[in-house]
């Protein structure tokens, strides 16, 4: 696998209203996204619903994913869970579809310290055949990983990148001084709201949520980082901030995913419907998003 | 099921050196804990390791503790995960091979608020075949169920217990209060430093982990309490600290596990064989859990 | 000083409309304390608003108090602050005026480390007139002291006593457990939910914020986990909780004071004034205390 | 006070052996600021140990930096207290003395709720005569000033800015692009570490504590920002983190203060006294703190 780069979205999961997946949604999904200009694609992350989804539901998510993604765009599959053997199942499952890396973040109920932290990702590169990245994702596992862990993390043989959804640019300003000449690491940073700085400052690209709705957005501020034009920087962050008014729709730390769906329904591109425990947006909601979609285009 | 009451230890998962269930370790360790005088048990908890096993570690789990299980000791099994679908998939085999309640904390990746915990509990409450219990684990699922949350949910049809290990003795009062005239539903308190006062103050009983290792101990404290006979509780609480200086051995929130496992291993009734991401205690730790033992016998 | 034991309520601080130490309030109100049978008083705590108030007031608090207090009651004085140097000004007052103790929380804008704590509390301990209590609440100063540290900290000469205000009750088990042959120590539990079963284990009594309100209830309780009477206790413990409901009008951590506030000032005994940035309850909620006091009396 | 813009250093504070201001060494620190460069002063703040020092030594501390000052630098006091007189008194000492503004933390050891938070910061701002920046701090304060807080604050009249040290660049991001039409009001960043980013998306300028060593370096990383100079930005940055290794020795939260001192003091600029509860780093630390100014030079 070449370095990765750009910009690589975090694919929400379309589902049918009987919950499974639904390969007309992602075929659809999967081109706007292609059209779009995106340079990877990450399935089965935190917004791709994935470790809600079950085992069955994510193997026919990787299998849907590899048959209709368009070209030659590299897929990348989460494979975080409460236990290691499923991890190691869709691990093996990626592989053999043709999946190009991993990405794994800590186990999300027992709480590993550092040092078992470290042991943990030693097996986990040590047992899979594809090339592993780390998943710093504290709001979701509670672990933070701090920047001396990562940087310890990154010596491990098969680890090739890090994707970085801790929100704490100070940390990841750390990371990317300490893997600067890492020529086969690739450092990706979480929050769009980020994306520019952290590209600006080294990093290799951004996982945006709101690529999905908006794949040209989230391209355009990448190549303008990457070209260090501070106007067309200040420009697209405004942009950005104005889509992220998406996300103050609703409540609770769901309310990201399910104003993505939604969106993403209006525009016809896929049903809103949420594994369980959450529930899709209703009118009020729905019209909420309807409005700001207007306002957007 | 009639409403139960007692101490039912959280029983840990006995692991042979390969990582499978060890029938012997859980077949000596059941006996151990039925002589005890224990009133039932709770497998596959958070001192079971349960999420960390996988799905079929679990389903071997269940399989064998009704197998080797004496008597008429009533069965707890705890269903937490990640996925609802793999709740629904151990609900049913807990219920096919006889199991007795099923007990599920807040899925643990994403956290749901209020409502959605409504909703997730309404849905497991109506799918299973099994009483449910619920499993405040803040220190796990990261959700804190608070008191006015728990007396809604206790309102949903099929929910006939509650485990509280959120440490918090204030909610617990208050909970005990709210329900006290519900002769159908069973409170539980987690921590066994807990375990007189919320007897004393109207609990039904307690899941205390230290049970894997002295039953007797617990069974006297719950027997202490049930009669309001202070002195024994007071003589009994300092016997129980005693015993938990186990848990200040070796690091992270790990070492509660590891240290009882640790124990029974040394006391002959099964491997200190921890599931991944963790490791059992090495020399030093093993030596200060054997000093503490002598101390104790 | 002999060891101090019994109820000693948080005295909440009757403030005037425009803000100033209200003596005829105070007056009141210590006289409703003495007839309500409390074994001492302390003032300028949490309940009290003690930082809030500043230098001068806090200064005619502890004169006012000293001058109005009936008998023979002890009066433990707070010294907590931001600067030592303020804390060592309100030691060498209340000094002056004859208070009995004193009770330091940990300084409330940086936060001390471990050692940094011991070196803080050596160095009040060293240079103020009357004993020491420390004083922890992690609700306010963010520092939450550990089991392990309240015992070397207990070691500090002159310092002779804790307020646990964690709501930690498997902490404060611990530190009962391991200063219960101090005779010269006295241990006080702050929230007034576990006062029984604190005072049940070994603890010298408690520091109730509804004693300000209801005093006979919080030393009938005292007699009755001091007797061990347990049935007489959950009927308390009920009485306890039906009065606790006060606290859960308005919003916010500071509607506990403000309710305490509101129910004297329909009792007739002091005005509800709040020190900034505080307001007191207005019509809305001040009617809610007020249907609450008429369920109660 | 025309708008304020540039590179704000939070002033240590110097301290003779015995605790008091040190008028010499505050000399030498200000004349080295000044030819750094600096933009202006803020004194007070948390590097500054504002709420450590007690009343005295802080109009101490204001009367000298007034009299000692080069030139026209604006001086900005912090006034934040447990106590809003003590704010009051600092703010009028600092008024009487010539300085320019204040900044105000919402209140130590009571948390207000965000109403009342509003309420306070009405009540500092209409009873103060210079113009008050808002000062976002939680990890002294615990108090999260979220930006749809901030936004609601920026209208209260006679407030003029805010110094952002939550760390929060999404947070940030946010507030600068909702306030980028006011031409009256300056936002400032706290963590040096993101002074780049900060200012090239708009921000005012830094509080950066490490200017306190090294003007020069923070000055020139302002007129980078300002520039849009990204290759200058990318080199500066791997400065500040060469710099910020200081803050990596000793322990707790205090040790960056304690770091700055020590450097200082190495450099013969002032005295490593430290304000209780906290002591200058010893022998070990401080041999440390020389081996990096001497790869730093």
């Amino acid at each position: 696998m070449d370095k990765l780069q750009g910009i690589i979205p975090p694919v929400i999961t379309p589902l049918t209203q009987n919950g499974d997946i639904d390969p007309t949604g992602l075929s659809k999904l999967l081109n706007h996204l292609n059209s779009g200009g995106v340079h990877g694609l990450f399935i089965l992350g935190t917004t791709g619903e994935g470790p809600a989804l079950g085992m069955e539901r994510q193997k026919e998510m990787i299998r849907q994913t590899m048959r209709l993604k368009a070209g030659a765009l590299p897929v990348l599959v989460g494979i975080s869970a409460a236990a290691l053997e499923d991890s190691f199942t869709l691990a093996e499952f990626a592989y053999e579809q043709g999946a190009d890396a991993l990405v794994c973040a800590p186990p999300c109920y027992f709480l590993p310290g550092e040092d078992e932290l470290m042991d943990y990702y030693r097996t986990v590169a040590a047992n899979v055949r594809l090339p592993l990245f780390l998943y710093n994702m504290p709001s979701m596992t509670k672990v933070l990983m701090k920047p001396s862990l990562v940087l310890r993390l990154a010596e491990i043989p098969n680890i090739r990148g890090y994707k970085d959804s801790s929100g704490n640019m100070c940390d990841l300003h750390e990371i990317l001084l300490g893997l600067k000449n890492r020529n086969d690491f690739s450092i990706f940073v979480g929050p769009e709201e980020l994306l520019a700085e952290a590209v600006l400052f080294g990093a290799d690209g951004g996982v945006a949520g709101g690529a999905n709705l908006n794949p040209e957005l989230f391209v355009a501020m990448y190549n303008a980082a990457q070209n260090g034009d501070v106007m067309e920087m200040r420009r697209l962050q405004a942009a950005i901030y104005r889509q992220r008014r998406l996300y103050s729709i609703g409540r609770y730390q769901s309310s990201i995913i399910k104003g993505i769906k939604s969106a993403l329904s209006l525009k016809g591109i896929c049903e809103d419907v949420m594994a369980t425990p959450f529930h899709h947006f209703l009118s009020p909601e729905r019209q909420q998003v309807d409005n700001l979609l207007q306002t957007m285009s």
